[in-house]
């Protein structure tokens, strides 16, 4: 069973991000590392009591539909239910709605141990706090007044209305539409498929934030229009009134995260209300929904990024405890009676330390992507533009390395656990099946490495990477001059790592400097693993010297040692396969006939 | 829907292994090109039309078991009857007893076919021909008399009873034990797990060969003797008689293979009979169980071998025709109107030929190992334990790569689709479901690894893998001494893979030599995988130059040039991974703990 990791987590948001001193500096008023410690603690306590115990019962019973009301599996209405008693939904909330206005540090240091506890309950609230933030954002005060509270707290939850079937990474198709009523609301129609919590018993009304296009809109994403269509309209006290003309049609029958319903919304089909059509209000500028969106979206991809984190934990940890639990064979040294524990046998013990290494990598560069969003707001001028950067060069890597690594590490966790992996009630295979949905949503991981390459990697010309990898050598550096001996070979093999992602960087900023789209394209996502891998070596060290003489030092140096032994060497052929460009794919239209 | 791919199949028998040559030298008697074709055709079509379109039902209904009685989902019986009418049980079975007596590398391209068309069928007669095996070697003549012929023609299965709750990779802690009756049979007691087709309504009856222990039998796996138990005893006359006293108690919910019953086995509980024990016939000596078991094994690892290129060969194909099919975005050069199918994007094309050259790889990996097994019946002396140790150096290299790759493939496969790979009904998730027991039974990946490592690479001193990687040093010249272009750039890149896997054996070698066990032991499956890829890279090239005029010559050159630019430049990362040794872990105690 899960336990937060409260304490690895503390230390990687205090030591290997620069969030402690931030603290000491007073940059976040007056939180301090105490209440910083306190909040972690009971967060953990949280997702490892009360939500991991309903993990199993949410795969096996899942949500059910019926005549469109949807049913969340035994006890989970409860779970949300005390999870929005204790404040934990509006922790980064704005304080003038009843939110708590703490840093994205502490929100996704939360996220990654409610997702360990269920990846199916986590991802709820994520789009309730995409919504708070594109309203707070971008909507009117009207707006705000009438919903912002309620989805602080948790009372009603948001959703995210992107994707039709003929439009999932690409918008320009998106075919909703918008039929201004002449009161400043409008009529909304169509079909919207893969709504997360789209239909639920979790909260009596449900806020759904709609793409959909006016009249005349110009084609593409350019004449995309951002609508908030409640469940049943509210009052100006705040009261319930009649039920919108929206409702869920279907449920997705799926590989994983059984208990969050995917949800079919049909928009404007006349089964509620007088006449057909939704009604909606326009959430900031008309055809300009696709920049409100991806306010939500940018830190739907970090939330994602958590749970590729969170499914890696719980996965390791269950594969560890089966490890020391199972016992077959002799281990070379084993001198013990009978049979030996597996986790003593150098190929298991080589799993679970790729497990954990992999684990503790995508941890430490999601936390930095909160650091950065956390700094852009507290600073101002260039220094808020190059923290801002900084967090957009990192989101496409936190979300794509994080869930890969969180689909192989639930993969290996299955492996370690042998014959009982493939058996439905040791629970690793659930871990595997929840964690594969990671990867595709809130934009595949494909999308995030084109993403990576060509909006990313040209920001201030350059400067915003250049910046990011100075601090890799400057960790490669400081192993160097470690004489402990406790991070022996990291530099040489991190300073090689670094080279090799210095000269992808370079292959990738020439092709596209010399409109070779096709070259940069082509090695996108070798690439983005390359930066994660080297990223990896690089903040597991330094969370080995930034506490040097803690009691978990040993322990993290051999995370270290192990990580550059047998991630770096990983980056040269990762380098080849990202700077082969489009001759790589020469004659594949023949091959793929 | 699956099409078998008869033609790219034959190729890689043919022009990839040697069989060609030797059909054309009337090595394989009066086996000629026409009758392979034709059979290979039968079975492709059998595969794409019989079994293919039973598989979705297959998992949703799963095996069912309701008072011992398990009842396989609607439809299969009748596959299976069709199935063994058609002769195919029999393919490679003895001719003397009914059998076909056709060689392994026609076996295992059936194989492939059929698990192609589902992993849960495919998986059944492949322990049956097993104990066909096993008998055949091992067996009195008594007992090869009565139920050989049945085996091998299908009218009967077979099963493959070693696992025990607390014996799994480690058969020493084996429990089960046999008692002599006094007339030559014994009463067998004990609990098996983890039975494939342990129980169905296939057959009207099931032969079980179980591992037990004789009274006083010496511990550990040097007292184990093999015994065949019938569900139901035969008359000399080969009616069917009581039933014996063995029933299946539980079945295993899995992650996937539904249809395939996976059962606890219960031996001697006093269920039918007068008095408990299960009667079972000892199979070649007392305590010499493992040893003939062991003959069901090895093939069993290829025929798993075999399910890997079988499932990465339907996800590859599943996913090709999808992005041929759908349409988002436009793809650099695309000049067509709306959106590009999104074959035409580069990151979803280097997937898809990353997914065809793999399964590519591993197909011509278990081809060639099927290709030894055959080639050591048909020769004497020396050449035949040249041809023998070959394959059984490939054999774990043709388990562990093929089925870690299938996994990889189906899961790429998923990713391909998007959002519809993790819809259920859509298909792809299935196969990596269904993917995900291939690298765990019939020896974990991570065992045939260390098999691989220390006792395989010693064979002949060392000559059995170092006459293996000459060929594929042969490969790289021929790839060299090619004018055409085809190849441009995979000779280097061979090579180097080819230097890598090199030093890589000298490593393990030398680690032996010296009494350095942990050193091989840490680093054993990270060599597994460099030698596939090498592998993979040089058998793809052969196949290129085997038949240059061939009209699929420009797709199969293209696929040879990506394997090349993208995985041999894997080999040097896992070349460090490799040789780091036992120091790779140290401190992994702690950090494990």
């Amino acid at each position: 069973m899960y336990r937060a990791p409260v304490e690895e987590i503390a230390h990687t948001l205090k030591s290997v991000t620069g969030f402690g001193k931030a603290l000491d500096a007073g940059r976040f008023g007056d939180l301090g590392e105490d209440l910083v410690d306190a909040i972690l603690a009971e967060a953990g306590r949280f997702a490892s009591d009360e939500i991991a115990p309903l993990n199993e019962i949410g795969d096996t019973e899942g949500a059910k539909l019926d005549d469109g009301v949807v049913t969340t599996p035994a006890g989970w209405k409860q779970l949300y239910r005390s999870w929005i008693d204790g404040g934990w939904n509006g922790l980064t909330g704005p304080e003038d709605f009843g939110g708590q206005g703490l840093p994205m540090l502490m929100s996704v240091a939360a996220l990654e141990m409610w997702n360990s506890g269920s990846l199916a309950f986590g991802i709820g609230p994520t789009l309730t706090m995409g919504a708070v933030e594109a309203l707070e954002k971008h909507a009117s005060d009207e707006l705000k007044a009438k919903y912002l509270e309620k989805l602080v707290t948790g009372e009603w939850m948001g959703t995210m209305n992107l994707t039709e079937p003929q439009a999932g990474s690409d918008l320009n198709a998106l075919k909703a539409r918008a039929e201004p009523v002449g009161d400043g609301t409008y009529r909304i129609f169509g079909q919207k498929i893969f709504i997360t919590y789209g239909e639920h018993d979790f909260t009596d009304n449900i806020i759904h934030l709609v793409l959909a296009r006016l009249p005349d809109a110009p084609a593409g994403t350019r004449g995309i229009s951002l609508f908030l269509v409640p469940k049943f309209f509210v009052g100006d006290d705040g009261s319930l009134g009649a039920r919108n003309d929206v409702f869920c049609s279907g449920l997705e029958h799926k590989l994983g995260i059984h208990a969050s319903p995917t949800c079919t919304m049909i928009y404007g089909d006349g089964k509620f209300g007088d006449e057909p059509g939704a009604i909606g209000w326009l959430i900031g500028e008309e055809n300009r929904g696709l920049a409100c969106m991806f306010t939500m979206m940018n830190n739907a991809r970090l939330a994602v990024g958590m749970q590729g984190v969170a499914v890696a934990e719980t996965a390791t940890q269950k594969a560890i405890a089966y490890a020391k639990e199972r016992t077959q064979g002799r281990a070379p040294g084993f001198s013990g009676e009978g049979m030996s524990p597996i986790i003593q046998h150098p190929d298991v013990a080589r799993m679970l330390m790729t497990m954990k290494a992999l684990t503790q990598g995508a941890r430490a560069i999601c936390y930095s992507c909160a650091e950065a969003l956390d700094m852009a707001r507290l600073t101002e001028g260039d220094e808020a533009k190059a923290w801002s950067e900084r967090a957009s060069l990192i989101t496409p890597i936190a979300k794509a390395f994080s869930t890969d690594i969180g689909m192989e590490v639930a993969s290996l966790g299955v492996q370690v656990h042998g014959g009982m992996g493939f058996i439905e009630e040791t629970g690793a295979a659930r871990l595997l099946r929840d964690s594969r949905i990671a990867p595709i949503y809130e934009g595949t991981n494909g999308i995030q490495a084109i993403d990576l390459v060509t909006r990313k990697l040209p920001l201030s010309g350059g400067d915003t990477v250049a910046r990011l990898i100075a601090e890799f050598k400057a960790d490669a550096e400081a192993a160097r001059a470690d004489n402990s001996g406790a991070l022996a070979g990291v530099a040489d093999r991190l300073e090689a790592a670094i080279a090799d992602l210095e000269a992808a960087t370079a292959y990738m900023q020439a092709a596209l400097a010399e409109g070779r789209q096709p070259d940069a394209l082509t090695g996108a996502t070798p690439y983005l693993r390359l930066f994660g891998l080297t990223a990896t070596v690089a903040l597991v060290a330094r969370g080995v010297l930034a506490d040097a003489q803690a009691p978990q030092a040993a322990a993290r140096a051999a995370l270290a040692r192990f990580a550059a032994a047998n991630f770096a060497p990983e980056t040269a052929g990762l380098l080849a396969a990202a700077t082969e460009g489009a001759a790589s794919l020469k004659g594949a239209e023949a091959a793929l006939a």
